[in-house]
């Protein structure tokens, strides 16, 4: 299996992102492409031992940075790590990709005419996923961020494509719910109730809504949204999470008798902080598109890295992309019996078909 | 000045309802009217000292509960607390009206026929607003829940009442900001977007769009969104902070010489609960009916409901509801000009204007 390591994605770029494609190398024993600018790549690899890892570089001369404009950066930079990694896994010269970089980026790139790896047959959009810590383990939300607006239809094959991968990764019969305003099957805006009304209709161990004060309650496997409150409340949690911390370390800080009990509770916190730390589970993929495609966080660490490159090397095993495109088939016969009158609650927008 | 208080309204009602309205009279020496069951708010009564204190009570025979459909229930139960003390706010009889009860079934009751407190001249929707700890103090979120899908004009007069209420709460020029999936303009879905640029020609202090992770960053004063959003949102941060604490207390449980050291760092952590906990600032308005109307959360304690009487006093001194009937007047004028072209996004609403 060779999987494609953008080197040019996260925050840290290309430390961490080479130091983790060397440890994943290392550890599973796949083949690595390193994607982009080839001269940081090399000097980042000579500090790491790689004898005896399958290890290449693919130049790539440009970089899409964090705050670009995703589309518009993947037009303009034809030659960016992002882009030409992507027309790499196209051409199936390589069975995965990864990168840390610009979310909205990566799901640019995969559509773009340069790279256009293209979405699964009678996928609407594709949506990016991510994995939350609960109280008992993981859940995975989508989508967190690639489209704002949705209909109805769309939500729904979130839903099931969302419950296909929680099934590649052993959840049996996952359970899968949508965030709303509030448990009931009334709750939701317009188009989370009419996907309520769709979902019900399908094969899916479908769990009804799930509250915001839920997401991190283990109620669900799968926790389908638009990509507008799938952000919002993604980095709601990341935000409160934070703010909590700092505020406990602020007010620890300024008591010496806190400070000792704070060093002897330490362990807990340490637990704690590893339940909550997305670098256990490294990344997530962008669902809906011809390949596997995983994100990882921004901010990652070589860790977080090594962690993505094993979850693509797990969905290529588990053959998502095939999966998907077989479900999805059998799906989209019920959707289409369905999706009539949910779209008459919303505006037909041309060339979605 | 006369205050309401909805005997029945929160989860340990009348219990705490009647403490805290008890405990408000004494503090702030104004006459409190306890609506609900006469004989239940009685015996409560009597547990207390109320020698020298100013408190009536009339009596509503029906309760609205929690899980109830908001509009359903105002309409079932035209002599629940909730009906009953809004018809006295909009028959003068008070100033103000407290509630700790289902947040809809509060809306539902200042708009039915039985109460009708109505909306402020111009204004299309009301809008739950709640009070969210930050880094720094405190943030106004709202809608919360009482508008799932909303028009641009809608979050356009939200962000114009938040301002509002946050100058009668002593900040002078409130920075208002838009919830959205990222910071940079082009951000938001349809109708944040169409938001965004309609409140660019507002002299409102509008600081752009703030994300999930900025809600307890005190990047702004208020902070605006669809009820849909926002009450994910919120009840995302509520969550979260529970199982971030659950997941501490199990993992200090555990480990004896954790427990010691929580032991002591026990003050620093009773700081912080202090800082997150929401009986400190009691309850906040509902904007845009024609009364002053205080939402308390309804898992609040006798501290709670008195700050929330205190938040009623406050608004009422304040002039809350006239201001709001002033500015919405002014604002209108130039909203009605801008109204047009956002509109076309959306379809026309009948029976809206």
């Amino acid at each position: 299996m060779r999987i494609i390591v953008d080197a040019m994605g996260s925050d840290r770029a290309p430390g961490v992102d080479v130091e983790g494609a060397v440890g994943a190398a290392r550890r599973f024993g796949q083949e690595i492409v390193l994607v982009g600018r080839e001269e940081d790549i090399r000097r980042e690899l000579a500090r790491h031992d790689t004898q005896r890892l399958s290890i290449s570089v693919v130049h790539a001369s440009q970089v899409i940075e964090m705050a670009e404009h995703p589309s518009q950066a993947v037009r303009s930079k034809p030659d960016s790590s992002m882009v030409v990694g992507m027309r790499l896994l196209r051409d199936q010269q390589a069975d995965a990709f990864v990168s840390a970089g610009n979310s909205g980026g990566v799901l640019a790139a995969a559509l773009a005419s340069a790279g256009r790896l293209g979405r699964v047959k009678g996928v609407h959009r594709p949506a990016i996923s991510t994995v939350v810590p609960t109280l008992k383990g993981y859940s995975l939300m989508l989508d967190i961020g690639a489209n704002t607006d949705c209909r109805p239809e769309w939500l729904v094959q979130f839903a099931l494509m969302g419950s296909i991968y929680a099934r590649t990764r052993g959840i049996e019969r996952p359970r899968v719910a949508l965030l709303a305003n509030g448990e009931e099957e009334t709750k939701g805006n317009a188009a989370v109730q009419a996907a309520h009304e769709m979902l019900k209709h399908l094969s899916l161990n479908f769990v009804g809504n799930v509250e915001g004060k839920d997401i991190t309650r283990d109620l669900a496997d799968v926790i389908v949204s638009d990509g507008f409150v799938g952000n919002v409340a993604i980095k709601a949690l990341e935000g409160v999470a934070s703010t909590i911390l700092t505020l406990l370390r602020d007010e620890i800080k300024a008591r010496p008798l806190a400070s000792v009990g704070a060093l002897l509770a330490k362990p807990a916190f340490r637990v704690v902080g590893k339940k909550l730390d997305y670098r256990e589970y490294g990344g997530a993929p962008l669902l809906g598109v011809n390949g596997v495609v995983i994100i990882a966080h921004g901010r990652s660490d070589a860790l977080a890295m090594e962690n993505a490159v094993r979850i693509a090397i797990e969905a290529v095993n588990a053959h998502l992309v095939q999966t998907i495109q077989q479900e999805m088939a059998d799906a989209l016969t019920v959707l289409d019996s369905l999706a009539p009158a949910a779209s008459t609650l919303f505006g037909q927008e041309p060339g979605d078909q």
